[in-house]
């Protein structure tokens, strides 16, 4: 186990800013970070552990833990106000339990009362959500789908995953796993998916596809980094098989947010995750085949759009979903 | 132009009951029908006249004119709280305008300023809708998806539309077209469909795309009617092109209503019209081939129920939007 820890300055420190603040924990199966997050959204502090990922029930819960230890030592610690939880899901926000898919120890795991059963949250309002739902409400409070009452945020990665803004608020679904776009069919008589259905969106999508694609058609990596990120890389230089491996997973993409905006009505999609930092290789033909999908005027007008918020995403998400719990889903006040 | 009337006993008349009404229009391709619908939803009057569809713009007003003029005859007409207009579509509920696509002299008509204009609406709160989602809104305030939050509900006939329930609300879209499944992508390298778009669910599940399938497969009506109907009542006599036929539609329909659930959450998917007469012929392939793509927990508890309103469901649900507009959407008082 590793940890490192980070400070930026507080901007809302000696301003008279309201100085209340939102705790945030974000759980993927490779590290667990904390952090502290001022009412306008700047994460002022994080911490971090490795997941101890195929560790027992105890050792992750203990980890979990200690990233809360960690955080409570902050001396701003006693502003916080409420506590949000992203998991890698699935989740089950009615239940208050998540079974993350790489993690294989928590199946149904209640990781909402271990959070609020921790010494320094007692009494704390604990909100607990899916990652790609998180980083949708950051999107959403901080970054590019700020303008839009209704969005689809998605995160491009080793896996297709998303959140909804409907009508200016977060869309969770009733366990907390709507949005879950990297699992709607487009290819309804494609290949069979590891969920068990057939033609997903995230096997044709994902940087995981988009690798594959590459390497079933041939393309081969000058210097054996066969991952999407090295098809990317090929596909600006122009490379024909790394651009049309992209080109497929654009499309299927396409058709996945044509879909959505089809069936919810949003003015924007933004994208995030590793395979969104290709840039123009992936946005130029994400939006010309969207223009082939979206032909209804109500979703032709929808705007695809770059992510803005980085690697801080899962915790100001984190403490995107901890706002909820406050009243009227305003900022805290001190 | 010929019209019918028909009256119902009022069951609040005389009972103490709030006898507060709503005015309903349904406007479709071939016919204008206009409601008197009582504050807990039963259809008590209604006239009907054929839509001079082929007709200029001032006829088809002139037509929906005469049948406010003939509602506003009736003796409780002064008890109206509200006007819902279900159309069909596309409709623009944020300008208030509909363009039918099979009454073409209408493209971005101010249907709703027309409504609010007429004499003896002037005053009332008007609400317009598209007409799947106006059934949508029928089946959840007195139907089929009346006990769940989360909801689909399908109109499957001629073409595939739909409407959204989402936390106990009907779900519009900002421009009244949200629910719009039948034009999402389920097999996204298919066939071109007439919106513009590839491989709708409408141009696979339809009831005319369920005779095109039979027809094609070489399945020969014994009387000469090739409809979806004659392949429902073949099918149920166990012919098996046009059971196929049937199962094909019913694995595009199970794909949306799946990538429905994966996207939003939603408890129940409700189906009607006039395909769903077809009864277990279409129910029992769709429940299978919804089980085999909605395979994630939280979209695989979904249940798939026949819509239960008939013929009644277009002013009911017109009369249902009418409702959005009073307070809290409550039931009209006296």
């Amino acid at each position: 186990m590793s940890y490192d820890t980070a400070d930026a300055v507080d901007p809302a420190r000696g301003t008279g800013q309201p100085s209340g603040l939102l705790a945030a924990v974000d759980l993927g199966g490779t590290k667990i970070a904390g952090g502290l997050v001022s009412a306008d959204g700047a994460l002022l502090h994080q911490v971090r552990l490795t997941t101890p990922a195929t560790g027992t029930e105890k050792e992750l819960a203990a980890a979990v833990d200690a990233v809360l230890d960690l955080l409570a030592e902050h001396p701003r610690w006693a502003d916080v106000r409420a506590v949000g939880v992203g998991s890698a899901g699935p989740v089950d926000i009615e239940a208050g339990t998540v079974s993350p898919v790489n993690i294989p120890a928590w199946r149904g795991y209640p990781l909402r009362a271990q959070v609020a059963e921790h010494p320094a949250v007692a009494g704390l309002p604990v909100v607990l959500g899916g990652d790609a739902v998180a980083m949708a409400a950051a999107e959403h409070w901080q970054g590019a789908a700020r303008p839009y009452r209704n969005a689809l945020c998605l995160v491009v990665s080793t896996g297709v995953g998303a959140g909804l803004i409907i009508d200016g608020r977060l869309h969770t679904g009733r366990t907390g796993n709507a949005g879950h776009l990297g699992h709607i069919t487009v290819d309804h008589t494609g290949r069979p998916c590891p969920c068990g259905s057939r033609g997903c969106l995230e096997g044709l999508a994902s940087g995981t596809a988009i690798a594959r694609t590459a390497a079933e058609a041939g393309w081969r990596s000058p210097d054996g980094d066969t991952s999407a990120g090295a098809v990317a890389a090929a596909a600006a230089a122009g490379d024909p098989l790394a651009l049309d491996a992209f080109d497929r997973a654009a499309r299927a993409l396409a058709a996945g947010i044509a879909a959505t905006a089809t069936l919810v009505e949003i003015d924007a999609a933004v994208v995030g995750g590793g395979v969104a930092g290709a840039g123009e290789v992936l946005f130029a033909p994400l939006r010309r085949h969207f223009a082939a999908y979206a032909t209804l005027p109500f979703a032709a007008h929808t705007v695809i759009l770059p992510a803005r918020l980085g690697t801080d995403a899962g915790l100001v998400g984190a403490a995107a979903l901890a706002r909820e719990a406050l009243p009227d889903g305003a900022a805290p006040a001190p």
